[in-house]
């Protein structure tokens, strides 16, 4: 056993610390499709705090890049290690701290899933409203990649609902940052500059978040439209007439497709009707007051129609939930029926059409294909990327992201950039910016231990992912 | 003319250039209430982005402090300048670049006020939520103080309402942060970390910000308690039902009598009810919907009657908006009977209680006296600090703000730390969070040229609110 092993053991105990071939290969990938898996040489699997502080702090010592891992179903890679590093996994770290039902948070430990919080602020009447598709995603992985999910148009994404953290520098120290407050005017935000941070900053060791209240009635609608132009035209009047849809997303018929036979759902949507619908918008409100909620879906019913929508069907409990569950699990499908990647491309939504057509175009003229769905409320397009050579799929991806960041956008919307889609970033993104992350990075990490390869290059490895 | 003044005068024109006594009075400090005036040496209106950066790249060669100032209503003493100082006033970059009412976003210059924004968004059917007391203020100063307001308990403060930025460094470079889109995760949010920097890494100089639909109908509740202690129980079920106010404050009996005499505002409580009640809570709803409103109002009536106020008040369009406009004109009258200094700590809402009792024992227990009203939802306490002897007050606050801490607060919700309070915050938060705060500071602006004494102490003066 190696110094540093021996050190790790010492720190968070025998048990819970691994190296070389016992680390199992779990711990080599995130769900990031074309990340090249690589097995850490040491897992440790701290208790609490002082023992991440310790961790790091002995990592520091021995120069040991240090790459922290909540569920790992992160798709950008950024839960990928390096093969000399540490991976510190927050598995036992995953305890329901509190559900405070006065100040309407909950603290949790960053190994709990969204699942397990969801379960514990129901049984008080509330609810954590980020909803990636990946219900057994951490919170501390969310707040790494500043999670989003189809309930970001109405609640927000991470970033608008964790209002506190204890988190560890590289540097040893905790700190804590925000509280039981949504809001705190007193110096730089600490919370919002790691939140999204992908591990490169500081390790979340707890988390508040903000419980919002559940409400009991929701309902689900589905409206095939002639295009995505004529999907998006409608986005805009759904919204500012405040019916509040906690669900909008967009998907194209081929995704629908897909979905729907993966999971084996039938939507009730006649052939007649599919054979002109190019796209599909799904929209799902909730209300406190069951009447209420009818008077809307039926408003819902009268504006889709106006708005060019050739149908409205208005799914009932089973179905409903079944198809918003395929929605979510749509990396899944796009997984099984061979994608070589999956991309967030963030644009205004005005944008979206024109961003469709052209990334479409883009992808077809090279022999590939891009197909999807997205958060139409907030411009948030995912795309399966079918591209199998790389050196290809390089080339379609810098044109994609070049493509939504000229439209006003940004490379990801939720995902992150990982160390799937760091070099895209490095390569588009204003110098001055990076320059500028890069001395927050300094100053938070000056030995550069945390996730080196992820957002800044790697000095220590010929990277796996080399710039576009 | 100095060689600096000549250069700036180039840049932005004769016009706009003033120095020495030329510089009205009006630039020498904003609202905060115990702050020294300081005329600064030069005033520079620039017209747009380039000058702002010309102007920041001369002031560094020249190692001149620039403060920058928008309506100059803050209340912490952010944009009082140093006497060799540079002053940039957005009073000139005041358009509304535009309401974009696909992307429901709008684009201003940082000189835009509340009120503008309002009146054009209103145009569209939508609202910009962020409404703190004073409509004058800039939306460039509420991004540097991040500021609040009654409606955050509903929409949030600044931070969760701007999603983009143009902003320059002081080093020069005009940089675009966020954009027409509500969510990021491409790099760390350089839009947050500037959000409530107080002009101390970058200054804005163009801000994008999401607007919502303006609902039709709203009905304003005035409800008397018992104490305090009442008010605050009745919160959290309140909020947790899903009745969603857009405004639910706490004013103490001598703040609710002191600003509706100072408003000559008759509210149609009862004597023998005013006799009894130390404590008020106003409710405000509103919905797209007359009838739905109505049941709400009707419901929230029973729920405070079965959560203990000792009677509910409608109150009708007229009085109901004067009482929310006393509300937010809270700070003049505490100015007009002689208060010291205005505080507005932050704690969890659970905290309240023990938080006002404390801090008015205190108070009192030095011959001082602090009383005012605050945004229940948020647990933001604003106080009227009536103590004259500064030494004294100074103690005071110390023990004050360590309270708030201790509870799980910050020394400030909204108002900021500017040069008035960055000295507690300096005495009383981590040095391990102060110092990487300083990391990031020095990440933005190596010179320190962006307001010396702001956050971190000034080395060029001795300073005029030394450390408590």
């Amino acid at each position: 056993m190696s110094d540093a092993a021996a050190r790790f053991a010492e720190i968070a105990g025998d048990a819970h610390v691994l190296t070389g071939a016992a680390v199992p290969e779990d711990y080599a990938h995130d769900e990031a499709l074309p990340a090249v898996p690589c097995r850490p040489a040491f897992l440790a699997r701290p208790g609490n705090a002082r023992e991440v502080a310790e961790l790091l702090r002995t990592a520091g010592e021995f120069g040991i890049p240090v790459t922290a891992r909540g569920s790992g179903t992160g798709l950008s890679g950024a839960a990928r290690p390096r093969e000399d590093g540490l991976v510190i996994s927050f598995e036992r770290m995953n305890a329901v701290l509190e559900i405070d039902t006065v100040n309407h948070v909950a603290v949790v430990q960053p190994g709990v899933t969204l699942a397990e919080l969801d379960e514990r602020a129901a049984a008080a009447g509330l609810r954590y409203p980020v909803h990636p598709g990946e219900l057994s995603a951490s919170l501390g992985g969310n707040v790494g990649t500043n999670a989003g999910g189809m309930r970001a148009v109405k609640y927000g994404v991470t970033r608008h609902n964790v209002v506190g953290l204890q988190a560890v520098l590289p540097t040893g120290e905790i700190i804590r940052t925000g509280g039981r407050t949504s809001k705190v005017s007193t110096g730089y935000d600490l919370t919002q500059l790691i939140i999204g941070s992908e591990g490169t900053l500081a390790l979340a060791t707890e988390v508040i978040v903000r419980l919002h209240p559940r409400l009991p009635h929701d309902a689900t609608v589905l409206a095939p439209f002639a295009d995505v132009e004529a999907v998006l035209t409608a986005v805009p009047d759904i919204l500012s007439g405040g019916l509040e849809p906690h669900i909008l997303e967009y998907l194209d018929a081929q995704t629908l497709t897909a979905i729907s036979e993966h999971e084996k759902l039938s939507l009730g949507v006649p052939e007649s009707v599919r054979a002109s619908a190019q796209a599909y918008l799904l929209v799902a409100l909730e209300n406190r007051d069951r009447d209420r909620l009818r008077a809307d879906v039926d408003e819902l019913g009268v504006l889709l129609d106006r708005l060019g929508a050739s149908d409205v069907y208005v799914l009932e409990g089973g179905a409903a939930r079944r198809l918003v569950r395929a929605r979510e699990n749509s990396f899944w499908t796009a997984k099984a029926v061979g994608a070589d990647d999956v991309i967030d491309v963030v644009v205004p939504r005005a944008a979206m059409p024109e961003f469709l057509r052209r990334a479409r175009e883009t992808a077809r003229s090279r022999g590939a294909a891009v197909a999807g769905c997205g958060h139409v409320g907030d411009g948030n397009v995912h795309l399966g990327v079918f591209c199998p050579d790389p050196r290809e799929r390089k080339e379609l991806l810098t044109e994609v992201f070049s493509l939504g960041m000229e439209l006003g956008g940004a490379i990801s919307g939720e995902h992150g950039l990982g160390r799937t889609k760091s070099e895209y970033f490095r390569a588009l993104e204003d110098p001055v910016k990076i320059a500028l992350m890069r001395r927050i990075k300094d100053g938070f990490d000056p030995a550069g231990i945390l996730n080196p390869g992820v957002l800044f290059p790697d000095p220590g490895r010929a990277d796996d992912h080399p710039a576009p």
